[in-house]
């Protein structure tokens, strides 16, 4: 039966295939397809993970009978016998051998499966309480997935599988269809998908996402829009609703779901996904074409970027440089271990090399907030993360973490043009804590004899205290760059992600724009460069704005940038400019805006 | 053995007396002392709910072995037994007399009492996992808990005991001490005090709060300082490290709390204690003293009230008038039933009337972010609450509930002069809605007959953007009023309640002064009054800066009102004026805040 889901759409364009559902866990499992010869390896691990559990709470429960009643409870041994109960059903393995079978999903991804068949029964009991104790279930499932990691880790601790390892057989295997047709697209849905996830989705076999949870600015639709996917966040329930198989259209522009759908709807979709080709190769004619207004006046069009790899796609759309490379990739997913100096160089360096001595501007990691390291940490350790200890608030609060990605970008500097961009920034005493490492970090490489390159060093602007001390923020810096998300964010006190409130989360607030004229105009009467990296920036409705209040640097997802240099190419600049200040002086600016 | 815990001092002073704890738990019960001829009858109730808590289960029981196996696996009945045996424990019940009969606890607080006992024998535990089956007993506890709210509630769904009801035993009870010392001053220790201990607390025996979470603008925090109650919150874990009736010092200057301390530092504190005393009846001697400078410049010195009750506080502390009436109280605490017009217009009119002509500045309510309505809320449904749906945006979500209290703030002004004052505004849209529903409550109160009074209607500026857009604001309200505690928070990104950031929360910040002093410039160049309410007005610290940009209406507890005036009374406006300039233009203003 046909039905649609509405939620965020995060990429344009339209997707169609068969759903993959991925279970939501507390404990961080990769996702990824097997080779059929693996099959038994696989099951075999689950077996032995739950065999491990089984001997280990036995050997609790020797150790709680030498306790006497008054230091363990005699229910405690009860509860534990339920436990081994559970663990001992024959449901468990039976359906992880369905899961790999029919499926050829890894060991972790077919547990976590099972657990959801199994957690339905709960959930379908009309008593609370009933349903409550799924969470039983819960905790050994997680145990057995945690004894199983331990395995793979040869017994240590907590390093995480890395997905570069995996990749192969995920751009190899496909899940087995019953139709047959080995070709079928499929489109991932999942409750929440971690940074670590996405990651791996990231080199995979997927049209297109769909999340329960996430606003257009979590990790997850980030990643959706550097992949060019399309994708639908904040869904609600659609991975209740959706069943393993189900054939579904996603509707990026509207934010649409379509599950099941009819042939008449399944050939529309089809129809627009043409033309959605056909304008996306139209566009890719302006490729070589210099952005330059109908007046004269050069715009500079940078890529923001996620991975090294995607400089590539940087390229592809004509980019003249990247404005925006983000450092996260590196420090997520990993269970609390860093990356050292060696790992970050490398990357670095192959960003830079890969963009062919075009710039190449690296922002220092900003994790917290939406975008913790580990999807463990998520669990609300802080009441308002947004308002936390993030970017460079987290890079500060460990200096020799720092000075290492500080050294690392330095060196990168020695293979082409680099420059660095340091997050969050609103105080005087980061400005100068930042710029101090910064020189420490350039004596020790001089010191040591490494080669080091000569790095711009920019602010972004995106807290308000930043935007009203300008003056002082150019004094220190060789440039700025807008982050206008978390700029509005902060400015209107409005979480986007939050629906009862993004409605009010507005761009255009005269506010808003009083902010980003300032710092543009700020920055041209001192001349140095201003740029502008947040969504502001890709979006084809604000270019005309931009250009009029003076920008000439935008940077944008690879995705974005030919439609952006296509209203540069209709725009006067001189033209536009008083009319950019009468929309900036207007109290309802959206009203003015339709010109 | 003394040792010393350090939090966040949120009220000056020092109190000495014994600890009582109150246990937390997940449902949101009362607390508070009983006579004894009631001991047997709160025995009995615990009694009574675990009693329809095992029937329940046992019904439950049945309804799953009618199920097949595929529809209820069968290790639920085992975990149900499980259950069982935990509810028949006679530890539970034992333990339940002993907190009833020898401290005087009502049935709720003996019951959460005695699961904290019994919890901490999983907590000893070395192995995570046995630790985690604390979650059973603590989830049979709950149920217990309910079953005995709804058999007080005569079997019906949600309504919150009232406190009034309550309060009579408060004032007569004492626990039983063991020293027979029966006026033995009271700390009272808690994880987390819930809007509704809180109140209930306001009218009760304690002489200070120690809460393990909070920050300083919590509403615990805020609450103890409207009782002018020495209260130390964020103390981490003192909820597990202080033991019933130990002796405790809480130092609320320093943010310290002393347990069980040596004679020598008993002396010391009791001996800064009388200190405090004496400086507080030397302040005491300004209280008729118009708030004057050297220079004649005339400053108004306002009460911020929580309760009608607090009025004679205002008034005693020589207030001259209320800048800020938290409506609140009447919100929280309830269950997510709301207060009617009728009881609203009561509390409204008792406040009105208990200032005796003076003005009285209702602000409408403000929940959310760190003030849920009730403690159950808190259960992180927003990633950041803080920006997201509370006060006027979510008065403007519920207009009928919304017009319900303009209603009783326009019919109070019927008795003396009231002014209304709207939080969390920053869209041109939200300022139009609710001045609309203002006319719209006019209009009806006219129609119906019902007496109204005139009311002046003024802003909160504690969002950027409202200080970025002040005429606009001004075109549309009478005066203004800085919430300098949001407002700081939003323009430095920093959520002060955060422990890791809570060293950059800076009032200081030259962006924060910068919208300070313009809100003040502006209001002043268009002759409208301009107040601040937030925390900055009571800091006498800022007391010369603020006069100096031009302020000349302070807002703030009236504990704080007599050294404020004495500030006041020693400055000379014209001459400040000049360095106030300079500490607004300088990037280290906190530097030249010595002087």
């Amino acid at each position: 039966m046909t039905f649609s889901i509405h939620g965020l759409g995060v990429t344009r364009g339209i997707a169609i295939g068969r759903a993959v559902l991925v279970a939501s866990s507390r404990v961080d499992v990769a996702h990824y397809f097997i080779e059929p010869d693996q099959v038994a390896g696989e099951i075999d691990r689950v077996r032995r993970g739950r065999n491990a559990v089984i001997k280990e709470i036995q050997r609790l429960q020797q150790s709680v009978e030498q306790l006497g009643p008054k230091e363990a409870p005699p229910e405690l041994k009860a509860l534990l016998d339920v436990h081994l109960m559970l663990l001992q059903d024959e449901e468990i393995i039976g359906g992880v051998k369905h899961w790999v079978r029919e499926r050829l999903y890894n060991a972790e991804w077919a547990l976590t499966s099972q657990l959801e068949v199994m957690a339905r029964q709960f959930d379908e009991m009309e008593d609370e309480y009933l349903r409550e104790r799924k969470a039983d279930l819960e905790q050994i499932t997680e145990k057995v997935l945690r004894a199983m990691q331990e395995e793979m880790q040869g017994g240590s601790a907590s390093l995480y599988v890395p997905t570069q390892a995996l990749s192969p057989s995920l751009h190899a295997a496909k899940p087995g269809d019953a139709d047959g047709a080995d070709k079928t697209a499929l489109v991932l849905v999942a409750h929440e998908l971690s940074p670590a996830d996405m990651l791996q989705f990231k080199q995979g076999v997927f049209t297109g996402f769909i999340t329960d949870v996430g606003g257009k600015t979590s990790h997850t639709a980030i990643v959706a829009r550097s992949m060019d996917i399309p994708a639908v966040v904040g869904a609600r329930t659609a991975s209740q609703l959706v069943r393993q198989d189900d054939w579904i259209i996603i509707d990026g522009n509207a934010g649409v779901v379509i599950v099941d759908p009819s042939p008449i709807i399944l050939a529309e979709y089809q129809y627009k996904q043409r033309e959605h080709e056909l304008a996306r190769s139209r566009l890719a004619r302006l490729r070589d074409t210099p952005a330059i207004t109908l007046d004269g006046e050069p715009v500079e069009l940078l890529a923001n970027i996620e991975m090294p790899e995607d400089a590539a796609h940087a390229l592809r759309a004509g980019a003249q440089g990247v404005g925006l490379f983000r450092s996260e990739f590196l420090f997520m997913g990993r269970q609390g271990h860093l990356p050292d100096e060696q790992e970050q160089y490398q990357a670095y360096r192959r960003a830079v090399e890969g963009m062919n001595g075009l710039p190449v501007t690296i922002r220092t990691v900003d994790v917290g907030a939406d975008k913790p390291m580990d999807s463990n940490a998520q669990e609300g350790k802080h009441l308002n993360p947004a308002l936390g200890l993030r970017a460079i608030r987290w890079s500060l609060a460990d200096p020799a973490m720092f000075l290492t990605q500080l050294r690392a970008i330095l060196r990168a500097a020695a293979h082409g043009p680099v420059k660095m961009l340091v997050p969050m920034l609103a105080h005087l005493s980061e400005i100068r804590q930042t710029l101090s490492l910064l020189e420490q970090a350039r004596t020790e490489l001089h010191r040591e004899g490494l080669p080091q390159g000569a790095v711009q060093v920019g602010a972004m602007i995106e807290i308000p205290a930043a935007a009203l001390m300008l003056k002082t923020f150019l004094r220190y810096f060789d440039y700025l760059s807008i982050g206008t998300n978390d700029l509005i964010q902060y400015t209107l006190a409005i979480d986007r992600a939050d629906e009862s409130v993004a409605h009010l989360y507005d761009p255009l607030h005269p506010a808003v724009l009083r902010l980003v004229a300032d710092t543009i105009a700020e920055g041209r009467a001192q001349g140095k460069e201003v740029s502008v990296c947040g969504e502001m920036a890709g979006d084809v409705g604000m270019t005309r704005l931009l250009l009029g209040l003076g920008l000439r640097s935008f940077s944008m997802h690879p995705a974005q940038i030919l439609a952006v240099k296509q209203e540069v190419l209709r725009a006067d600049a001189a033209k536009i400019a008083p009319w950019a200040r009468e929309v900036l002086e207007s109290e309802t600016p959206a009203a003015l805006m339709g010109n």
